[in-house]
């Protein structure tokens, strides 16, 4: 059993929701300098043909391969989106401490740290 | 403290030995699928202008920022890498448990599994 992949298959992969619809991409990876886990992934939503889209960053435990789907589904309702953190594509996160908190705390995810 | 980093920031990012020589480049990372970990960093090392390049796969661990270089250190040797374990940037590396293992083994670094 393989129990590894690539970061190239996962940057770029798309992105379902619970009830299978497309909600946008992984962006890219957030990590953890030190242990080197993934903290987050970015997922790019909305906007019009990739301009303007706003950068969602998504415990990386809320993401699970679907094979069927052919990419990652979550289980966040658009709902939950309306009125998480997130950032404008074309400016830099704050990624502190107290952010990274905070996205846990949102989704209601058990920090790792 | 910011204890987060953007894979951007990792991927393509020099790369430098322990005489602080430059080595090569990070090119891909490579995820434990579901807890997320970091298991490696493929360098890239060699070649023409990026062309024939070989791919080593070296544990997240033995990695290391250093802000003076701006890129990565690492403890190994070139004598290491003469024989550690590396694909051609053309194939498709087999990402096996076992694969992962003989990595480790080669670097002599604890497993994270």
């Amino acid at each position: 059993m393989n129990t590894l992949i690539e970061s190239d298959k996962v940057i770029g992969t798309e992105v379902y929701g619970p009830d299978e619809a497309h909600v946008g991409e992984v962006k890219r990876l957030v990590l953890e300098k030190t242990g080197g886990k993934v903290a987050h992934a970015v997922l790019g939503f909305g906007g019009f043909l990739g301009m303007g889209q706003d950068y969602y960053p998504i415990p990386w435990s809320k993401l699970t391969y679907n094979e069927a789907l052919g990419g990652f589904q979550i289980d966040i309702t658009k709902d939950q989106l309306d009125e998480a953190p997130r950032y404008d594509q074309a400016s830099e996160y704050d990624w502190s401490d107290d952010n990274n908190r905070r996205i846990y705390d949102y989704y209601g995810v058990q920090p790792y740290w």
